[in-house]
């Protein structure tokens, strides 16, 4: 068995908002990483690091221009338009004792939005933060108008993961779609291997937005926002082109999708799960059809981003033992350790 | 303590299909019931019986007019507009030893409909039988074009449960809507508590639409379709309306919201939830929307009915012990036995 | 050349608004009609006339179970299901010398609903009065909080026309859908041939919500409203059936769409330009869908009512002269006179 | 009087479509200009020239990778974020005596598409050529199936205008959105002055997509595709930011919005209108809702792009006489001669 290559990715935490990543496609690599590489680094929290204390707002303190900061992007060697990326999550771990979120003016999901354009005033803006008990496992949620504190479980993840988009593009970290981004998902967690398309040379994978918790859907738009030291290990599947991002678990066969409506987010996901199910399990289109019908659960990964996520989960105990992209996921568990 | 009134309500099952009830409001009682009263009945499948032997498909031996037919309504004693009724559901057990899966044309989540309106040809029609195993627990599907045979577990639930509309409206039974109708939620199963508001004198409560199992979202549209035997308690709450369908557990507080596009759904529900845990807890509007954004789940039910349904689930264990209507949820449990 | 029957419906305008018509479907007829019958009548305003006086606002003075009161439903003798009512609109003439437009909380384009629902306050609720001139074809905008006053064309027009629904519906009048009802186009105003398909015995044809004039999309949700006494012929096709309301002039051949999202309003409306462009010209389906592509205007008719509607315009000057239902809509011109 | 300063910029036809641009921001500027000058060019047909004859198909002689090739970017001296381009559109003549149009397979809206995705299958894929007579004034229509023909108004327009996006991204030429873009509206045609706010120094303005005419909504999603020579004169409006897209013309004032679901690109154009008019004719808020209620039009642009384009178009006619912008659009007309 030869090591796993390993690269130590250090973040200078004191550059300025103005200074990093905001775009999926668009910048130069920051690393070069041979298939397998583990990826020791940090990701910044969605507001740059900017709302630091109880009594700063959003709009006081951070640059609208500057959310959702991204890690890398790493190029991968080797790596060309019509493979995939896989991407396993080996740790994800805050790195402070606190985690923050906020209603923003015209963004969430109970809230007119630039698009959903309505003429009435926003809701007020505030901030909510969290203490965090890493070790304990837990979350402190504490009510700004009342004296109400409940401690919730700590489940850490990352909102964005993605690569380069296809036809030149370059995107907003805010946006989810095809290549990944801002998909805001809470099963990207520890354990989960996400599978993505490659659309260029060395397909440029980024990621950030950690959360230390999250509901499904982010209602307000912002989960409990916090910056992670986090571990993955990439790996290349050359010759299979993933369309929409697939997320593996040991539990799970995930697809999803980034549309509006947020029924074209359903439609897409659950029409991947028809053809992964087909070439899984040798079934028909037809049949596979009629088997998402009576066993997928159908989480909304976000209904508050420029496009909405919904995820569709197939769960592996349900079907006979196959394996996905040569095993891959079973191998990158083995390989974490 | 007294003892729960009792109704034994048969139905005909030689009834052809255009003799039963396939709207929510707009028909005459079937029978009066006192709150409190444990009603024990049957439901026809969602083909009325006419899907019975593979070999046959839903277009040949059904009326798309004759879909989804409703034990009911059930007139409650003292229901008045601005109520609300609780509907327990004690059981429900798959009355024989199948049930019926079907592609019907123009109808699912993955083809054109007639509103969704497209040039493309209708998918092929099938239809797809599963042998269940009360006992045991299972339903086994059987691919149509190879031979896999998979065992999946038995999950009864009602698609349909309902009170007449408001507005002097009347309802076909495929519609889901703040009545309730067609959500196709799995929550709504053995142990479940559904609050629907009382529009008209008497509520006019019917259900029906039995499933064996279903995902979340119905991909195709229809689930393992079977005739029920199911047993509900019918309880009353005065004075309080429940604007949307909303349902309790043991382990959740569950609100829900039904409507085209699917985010309007999504709205419904979450901000129905932040507005009961609003109540419950003693939160400002804002410190709820906060709650809310980092605990509940946010599964799809329907992505396929006149309108679609979107179900908000609150995790009882994450908040201090409250209780809403008065309790009725676990008197109900109790009651149940 | 046979006299024309003839029905002079009176309305009585002292009834109070609760005892007036809110429905398709769902109630008796008030008088039964031959095919070809003209018949002179009056609608009462959305308001059912309560709103009279600058000063007063909708909460105040109306009741929201009882908006949009419809004048009818007229049984037409023969009307079977399957056949198409052909409704020609001879004559609307506002009936006072004002109007009246209002914003109601939670209702309009430009606001969220209990459907697109926020946690943002309502609009204020305002109500403006417009000055008619009949003879000279003008109303007069005034604004409120300012001085600017706009004459503007008259263009008297009914906002709702319809049949009781199919599948033993009874739909408020609220809303529109395939039986017509709240479609609020402009493009149902005199010279105007309205084709309905039948659901029912009779048909039991009604109409109202008269409006002065309006934009398309209706953007606050109530239009210029006012009492109409109105002219319709009402005539009968046998044996061909309207999926969804078209509407015919001597100008263009027209289709509509109702439904949400807007997009599937959108796609329902040109489907069904291409199928009737496909029988009228005959045409290949594919052709069809090349001509209209090229050819129609798609102006939105609602963006605020229960469902949105948008129509799909033929210019009949891009065409070879062709005509539908037996040359009706000729016929009905003539009748008019 | 100055004369207009002018640039003649020439296009190499034979580039293949690998070397064009496809994009909005991401590309160097192909030339420099001064505010006012007139650039007359060329702009390559949707295809890039590949589908040339009859018997060809999209297919078989395109790569879907490069179609909307631009003409430009332009940069324009002193353009800065926060200013306001005004490209007022000269002329648009065809280049050459044929357009084309074509069903693309999983584009348009009557069918399913990668995002609106559906199990059926793609309609047939055809395509169809169209004669001009720039001289006459039409276009001829053909059908593939039939030997109907007919001779449609000429209309040339551009498909395609836009500027480089804010938040550095990079958005391919099939979209539309704030920036401009392929927002297919017929009324970017000869006399149209688009408004566009400046993101990036310089603008970097480009445009394309000429079509001979085209409906409203551009159904199969294919126009009368053709090369154009368009002249427009580009001006700029220092301090005054366009949050999306507007045209006037002699006739109206227009708004646009480019979002899905549809109501939302209504409600953005619509809201946009509210603020507009408020500004123009110093109403408030709640009286220009009023106004826009009773007098805009409000067309569908595009109902086939990767987000949809609704335009609400307020008739000149109906206002006191205002000039926006500081007059541009009349000095622009008088320039355009």
């Amino acid at each position: 068995m030869t090591a796993t290559p390993r690269l130590d990715f250090e973040i200078d935490e004191d550059l300025p908002p103005s200074s990093l990543l905001y775009t999926f496609g668009g910048a130069a690599p920051v690393a070069s990483v041979v298939p397998g590489t583990r990826i020791c680094t940090r990701t910044r929290d969605a507001f740059a690091g900017a709302l630091r204390h109880p009594g700063q707002l959003p709009s006081q303190v951070s640059d609208s221009r500057f959310l959702n900061p991204q890690t890398g992007p790493f190029f991968v060697e080797g790596a060309q338009p019509g493979d995939s990326l896989a991407v396993h999550f080996v740790d994800i771990v805050p790195r402070g004792t606190w985690g923050v979120s906020a209603t923003v003016p015209f963004f969430g999901a109970l809230t007119s939005t630039p698009e959903t354009a309505m003429l009435q005033p926003a809701l007020p803006e505030m901030a909510w933060f969290y203490e965090l008990d890493v070790a304990g496992g837990t979350v402190r949620y504490q009510a700004q108008e009342s004296t109400l504190t409940l401690d919730l479980p700590l489940d850490p993840m990352h909102g964005t993961v993605g690569v380069a988009p296809p036809l030149h593009e370059v995107r907003s970290s805010l946006a989810p779609g095809s290549w990944g981004g801002n998909m805001d998902s809470p099963e990207v967690r520890r354990g989960s291997t996400v599978y993505l398309g490659v659309n260029v040379e060395g397909a440029l994978l980024s990621f950030g937005d950690g959360h230390a918790r999250q509901s499904e859907g982010e209602t307000c738009g912002v989960a409990i926002e916090c910056a992670m030291d986090s571990t993955i290990i990439v790996e290349l599947v050359k010759g299979s082109y993933t369309d929409w991002p697939r997320i593996e678990t040991d539990e799970f066969w995930m697809t999803t999708g980034s549309a509006k409506p947020m029924e074209d987010a359903f439609r897409i996901a659950h029409l991947d799960m028809v053809r992964w199910m087909s070439e899984l399990l040798g079934l028909s289109t037809m049949d596979a059809y009629q088997l998402v019908t009576q066993t997928v659960l159908s989480p909304i990964a976000n209904a508050v981003d420029k496009v909405y996520t919904v995820v569709c989960k197939m769960p592996k105990k349900f079907l006979p033992p196959v394996s996905a992209m040569g095993g891959m996921h079973q191998r990158l568990r083995v390989a974490a350790g």
